[in-house]
């Protein structure tokens, strides 16, 4: 029987994913590796022994678990976070893994507006500069502060390339990953930006071959198959962004399809077919031909209502304990006695700055409008609509470019929540589709193998293996309600602006 | 062996507390009653089976526990909040008491602004035109609502006047009350405005007899001594508003000295030598001659802090069930970890709209700035500091206007922390003595009652009852630290002014 293997390398774990080609899951593994911050502000990772050993781990465990042939595997896709991995040219990770949290290269964001201007770098490239999020500023801090490791480093790689390579010995990125360097043309033409790599000093033999993410890049080695038990030849493709692996284990894949996942940090992405860039979406090229993913980048989702239960909601930790109902049920319960707009309660779900649609890492979380009156449910409900109202935002915000949003289908842990469903389809005024299955990215990955070893020969094929929960129409009442709210939840930013840098100014 | 009695007839309960000469609590009895709400925004209580049940029930209970003759108490004073008793000529109250918590009236402040302006108003009355905190407006609400009611009534009375009239037949209000109907002449000359009462309507007839607080009215009759146990012929002074006992209690009776009550709300209080007023704050007649209160009431207090116990601190709240600790200490012990300034949390404790300074009935309750990486116990330090900032925010006022502020002296269930103590202290940059009683209504009121009896002679003894418990200097580099953040604190309201008010037109 065959399957199709998906690999997520994700900030916190590794997650590996054995599908069957109906789309059932077969077997599952996931394992652990640490943040490592050796100066405030940085955060770190050992490729070698968090990544490639996670792999191995989890890719046993799942050929364990299912006791399949590994033959019997028809193609391997990886998808991952953002991170900077200087390799050398014996495959080895020079340096610990530089995150996309990580604030060291903030100044070289800086440079590059002033070497080469945002307007020219939107030009080439269809993206805003912004430190952590894209690669370029990350390789600068690197060639600056470290020119030893910059010298000894054969590629600059991301860890969807890195598994890949430690599996097929080839040096590739995909085009997904290309279009968060900030180095490469994401248009209907592409390629790496000679012009921008001459002006940042980047040679270009530096960075590593961009394949789509469908295409098959190499097969499994000899070494890779006795240290993952994968069998020799098995085919890999380019892998993916994490959030197109979710996209694809969606279905967004035609013009129009958008999608939210509601993780420990908010995603809307919206699916072009053609290259419509807006510079205050992060812009990507999608895992298909002439697809393109338009993405809104929300700091505040699940780590708002985490924030809220670990700090504030305590008693629904305790009772937890007790009941054997998870804590955010029991807040869910909670927030379900509350009204629609939580009787004046609207929260700001800046609580690690944010990027879209206002890009200021500036701003905070702030409760605003509770009286002596108000009960702790009207906060967890206003919690949830107020990342819903940054939802809406960056919707509003597409609408206004010219891209319009019918539907949008959502997953994530956060979708869990019947109750925060609803209030995302009444915020936003949007059908909702929830998925069957929350966490997409392996779905997708493996999806995205499939369509690389042609087990799946159109976009259809792929779009019918996608299974739907619940399908939820916004309530005409509430939605008048919300967008009365929505106006002021905006404002709020607007006037509070100036209140977020000062903190920032006065040392917090 | 000589007694005093002082009794404060509060919102929620009445307390009788007998002290002897030396100013020592004797014995202390407390009864609850309930606020009565026919309509939303009402509040109402019963004056004869409320208050003045409590006043026998507990009186009794001091002479029973205290095991005095009642012929060795040699003066009585009540204190009490503020309400409008209509009361008959047999001395009945003929309605529920309208308290001043109650809304009905605020269209009633309007319509005083505009037959009489609040210039003239504050010419003659020394106070700002505002419903609830003062008695025009509910008796024209009577008037206009219950013209039956209206004119049955021989005299509109206040709480502690009602209880001096049960006490002793006479119909009577002192001078700190006189400050608070907004339809009396507070300054060097005395007396009912005959001018307002014309323009509004309001028989001068039907306000009682205006003496100083420490005056004695009358004697306690035969049928008050026979439901109360008092000894016939006890001397009753006029009494005082609840904030001029705490006054009292805490030796603020010379031009300077000033003092900070945090209770539920909180009260800042000036003593002046002169009728110098300044619109933003409540001015009163003091209970001694030539002696003015400027008062700052802050509607956040200890209800801040109780409110994030109880909604957002449940934790504290279990564990002192079991530890044996109080919450708010399980709450202190937390908010001690954290550091001036709370890494930038700022809290708006306008929990109930605002008074003094900004006067903002729409003004909210407001968490700012935090991020993932706040704890709990920054959360409740910033509760704290943003009390202190509103007390901080006052008494910049008051130095605005000429007041200079040296020290403050600290009462209150507040003061109990000691944390807080020091938040204060260091907010305000003054130095802050709490006074060894903090609740000190009771305590002023028998020392009244001493002045009135001729017990104290002179301030001076009065001043030498009271005794300070510990002196706090302020910390001047954590000063300094909160001078730069308390600017913060300020933009912020003037920064969501409009968005409170947004609130209120949407309906919340």
């Amino acid at each position: 029987m065959p399957y199709l293997l998906g690999i997520d390398v994700g900030t916190s774990s590794t997650k590996s994913e054995l599908f069957n080609l109906e789309g059932e899951s077969v077997a599952v593994a996931q394992k652990e590796y640490p943040i490592i911050s050796p100066n405030v502000g940085y955060a770190e990772e050992d490729p070698e022994n968090g990544w490639w050993q996670a792999l191995q781990d989890t890719v046993k465990a799942v050929l364990k678990t299912s006791k399949i042939d590994p033959r019997e595997i028809l193609g391997v896709c990886v998808s991952g976070t953002n991170a900077c991995v200087a390799v050398d040219r014996e495959g080895k990770a020079i340096i610990n893994a530089i995150m996309q949290l990580d604030n060291r290269s903030v100044g070289y964001a800086e440079k590059i507006r002033e070497a080469v201007g945002w307007e020219r770098v939107f030009e080439i490239t269809g993206n805003r500069i912004a430190s952590g999020t894209f690669l370029a500023p990350t390789i600068l801090w690197i060639k600056e502060n470290m020119p030893k490791v910059f010298e000894k480093t054969y590629k600059f790689m991301v860890p969807t390339g890195f598994i890949t390579m430690k599996l097929t010995g080839k040096y590739t990125i995909d085009l997904s990953r290309c279009s968060t360097t900030l180095l490469y043309k994401i248009g209907r033409e592409k390629g790496w930006s000679h012009e921008l790599c001459k002006i940042l000093g980047i040679p270009v033999e530096k960075l590593p071959e961009a394949y789509i993410s469908k295409e098959v890049v190499g097969e499994v080695t000899d070494e890779a198959s006795k240290l993952t038990g994968l069998a020799k030849g098995t085919p890999v493709v380019a892998g993916c962004m994490d959030t197109v692996g979710a996209a694809v284990g969606s279905a967004v894949l035609e013009k129009g399809d958008a999608f939210y996942t509601l993780g420990t940090l908010g995603r809307f992405c919206y699916c072009m077919d053609e290259p419509k860039f807006d510079i205050r979406f992060i812009n990507i090229c999608h895992a298909v031909e002439e697809r393109w993913l338009a993405m809104a980048l929300m700091q505040g989702g699940g780590l708002s209502m985490k924030w809220y239960r670990d700090e504030l909601a305590s008693y629904a930790v305790e009772k937890a304990k007790v009941s054997g109902k998870p804590a955010y049920q029991l807040i869910d319960e909670e927030a379900e006695e509350a009204t629609v707009g939580s009787r004046g309660i609207i929260f700001l779900p800046y609580l690690s700055g944010e990027k879209s649609p206002i890009w200021d890492p500036y701003a905070r979380g702030v409760l605003f409008g509770f009286t002596a009156m108000h009960k702790r449910g009207e906060i967890a409900r206003a919690v949830m609509e107020g990342v819903a109202y940054s939802l809406r935002h960056n919707i509003e915000v597409f609408e206004e470019a010219g891209f319009s949003v019918q539907k949008i289908r959502m997953g994530g842990g956060g979708a869990k929540s019947r109750l925060w469903r609803k209030i995302i389809a009444d915020v936003t005024g949007k059908a909702v589709e929830v998925t069957k299955m929350l966490a997409t990215e392996t779905f997708g990955d493996a999806l995205i193998a499939g369509l690389g070893v042609k087990v799946y020969r159109s976009l259809g094929e792929v779009k019918e293996m996608v299974e739907v929960e619940e399908e939820l129409e916004p309530d005409t009442i509430n939605h008048r309600r919300y967008s009365e709210i929505f106006k002021v939840y905006k404002n709020l930013y607007m006037h509070l602006k100036e209140d977020f840098l000062e903190l920032s100014k006065i040392g917090f």
